[in-house]
């Protein structure tokens, strides 16, 4: 049993939590964290519906589950622990949340913090460390990336957002073959929806299925282009006379000229992120209505994010990596930043894994950059494929009985509470 | 080389044809009929856009396509020759396109006519059969059972439904653990849309993902059950009471009590149907509307029913078997037939083929059994699971190079026109 420091005393515990919306590959973070913390002797506490778990002293104890249970949190998508959409507001407008939790922490013995989640997460993360301090409670508080978006800067990419990317590639692949066989005498246009609020990484994906001339994806609607309905019109009509069918990628947060939304749907998340979803039916309907052609539309929506089935290899990998990452800097006694992915090599591809203080990605936002998208803001470039074909591949399958992936359940025993009140 | 009958002359060439909507293994369907004659020595024109490429002499002359390519339509979803959705009318109604097809059919010296689909491509079938007769053509007609739907009577299932059946089943399974583990803070309701019509086989497949108490998916909406809106709130919110949040999966065909479609597109394809999609998003904002969940919506569309990637073994399994047991019963001298399949075993599953005449199938639907929907009508019972279950086991992965699943393209080259005209 390595033992990198003296503050790694096997007497303190640690806390895991996830954030945000989950993916195909978080729980292999949590594999990461729990089965290396196990080589060090530190026993992990995980939330229950993420960071709600610690202010609510509703803490699983992962050392209740068995090898094999941990090992098949490799394999299963979704959040084993629970995860919550639930951001902390700031020390100075709510410092006894932040004091609940440090007591939470204390009265646990918690000596490391680590949150898997987005930019927001990292901010969180980042605003208890400065707290810990603040009274006195030796935290190691690591971030830990996570979002389908791939919109966290610094590191090369965030695990999540590989499988997405693979699972879109591979959808659009099929369904153009699908359509293709069609054309003649039924659909001449599909559209297919993903998610993506103002990056288009996850669009830019389905782009890598269009390897030939004249394969699917066709068009490609990025939230970063404002959508110009005469010219996207132009294009489909050119398309659909060429090839006889056009394939389109939407990603769900499109915007018109006025930087509006195009989707319908207006309510919003507990972040005040408006709800988005159900963008393809309104491209779908104007090109019915002007130019005529028979339509097909999909929305993947959850079904992108779940699709360990079809998850990237390099992506499960890059998910372990980081929780193994985050649990080694914490017994080092690092604090206050986040393990990040950088890339190495191009061809093969080859990355390591480093390291970034949280305020630095804490709230930031990475999009496409210019050169990513083709000039007429339809593709993507030459440049945007090399970076993101190492990130679909390898395959990964979960085993399968009975024609269904096995996914774990775990038990997931809470510890007694210590502290009084909900 | 096998020589089964005095009929099987290898000097009559085959037509073979893809009808309507295409699945993950038709071609794996088309497979097994080339392969299988190339063994008798039969050379296989193939349908350019299915019955119009015989219309307009159009033929694929499939010898022309490498040992490897013909392997690799296992693999490929979609319909590799294209498919139409072209029902040819009553041969009183059009008695010259049915003259038409002879002539082109003895033009090329084309014996043997095999077509590859649903219920309205065994009438064509039929009727062509019929014609042959009259026109003094010897033709062996067999027709080939395709639908994703599982309509067909007589054989146990469909080569197409399997597959899908299995893409629902897993997509179910998984986006249940995406909303379960988000469900304290967020989306409390998720709806998926299936296809399926008028038969609610499709749906019902994803009900086999519930496979101990509170498991995804939690309500199945059926065409065969008309659409009670209070009863269905009832359960949704019972459900998300119970288990904090409730997964639906809905059929596009869902009918409301005066038996319209729910959906709201009502453009209709060249057969007359209507043209569904979108009932996914009618649900999810009732149930905003009546209950106040928060709620995801997906409409898979033709991703499922493109999705080779995720196979059922069995599935493709029966398209290659139904394919060759055509060709074989059509070098026997058998006509106006279709092979079916029949389940010899339930545990282990074996299965045979067997034949049925066509006009016993032509023109006929096969829904679900009452006693295959549970008392309430929201769920399967436990019959419609054993009838289920083996069709999505096993899976047949294609082959991957970077990252994306490797489909052949042929290269579908025409044989020359021997008749004038367009």
């Amino acid at each position: 049993m390595p033992k990198l420091s003296p503050n790694s005393s096997s007497k303190k515990n640690a806390f895991y939590a996830q954030s945000g919306g989950v993916t195909a590959v978080i729980n292999a973070t949590a594999c990461g964290v729990i089965q290396t913390a196990r080589k060090f002797g530190i026993k992990v506490l995980a939330g229950k519906n993420g960071i709600l778990g610690a202010l609510n002293e509703e803490l699983y104890d992962t050392s209740k589950e068995s090898t094999a249970a941990i090992e098949g949190l490799r394999y299963t998508p979704g959040g084993a622990f629970g995860s919550c959409r639930y951001k902390l507001k700031s020390i100075e407008e709510n410092v006894a949340e932040y004091e609940k939790l440090i007591q939470v922490f204390k009265a646990h013995n918690i000596g490391y913090f680590f949150y898997n989640g987005g930019n927001d997460s990292q901010d969180t993360t980042h605003k208890i460390s400065q707290m810990a301090k603040k009274m006195g409670h030796p935290l190691n508080c690591i971030g830990i990336p996570k979002t389908v978006d791939n919109d966290l800067i610094i590191t090369d990419n965030c695990p999540g957002f590989g499988s997405v990317a693979k699972y879109v590639a591979v959808s659009i692949r099929e369904a153009g073959l699908d359509i293709m066989s069609m054309s003649q005498t039924s659909t001449k246009v599909f559209v297919m929806e993903v998610m993506g609020r103002h990056a288009g990484w996850i669009a830019a994906a389905g782009g890598l299925a269009a390897e030939n001339e004249g394969e699917s994806p066709h068009i490609i609607l990025f939230p970063e282009i404002l959508f110009d309905p005469e010219k996207f019109l132009k294009q489909v009509d050119r398309c659909v006379k060429k090839y006889d069918f056009c394939t389109i990628i939407v990603s769900e947060g499109l915007k018109d000229k006025e930087g509006r939304f195009l989707s319908e749907a207006s309510s919003r998340d507990s972040f005040g992120h408006a709800q988005l979803g159900g963008v393809a039916p309104v491209i779908a309907n104007l090109i019915k209505s002007k130019l005529g052609y028979k339509y097909h539309w999909a929305v993947a929506d959850y079904l992108q994010r779940a699709a360990r089935h079809i998850a990237s290899k390099t992506d499960v990998e890059h998910a372990y990596a980081v929780g193994k990452a985050a649990v080694e800097f914490a017994v080092k006694n690092k604090t206050d930043i986040m393990p990040i992915i950088i890339r190495k090599s191009q061809k093969p591809y080859k990355y390591t894994i480093g390291e970034t203080q949280l305020k630095k990605v804490a709230n930031k936002e990475k999009f496409m950059p210019k050169n990513f998208i083709s000039k007429d803001g339809f593709h993507i470039t030459h440049k945007c494929r090399e970076y993101l074909q190492p990130l679909i591949e390898g395959e990964d399958y979960p085993r399968y009985i009975k024609g269904l992936p096995q996914y774990v359940k775990l038990k997931n025993i809470l510890v007694p509470k210590k502290l009084g009140g909900k």
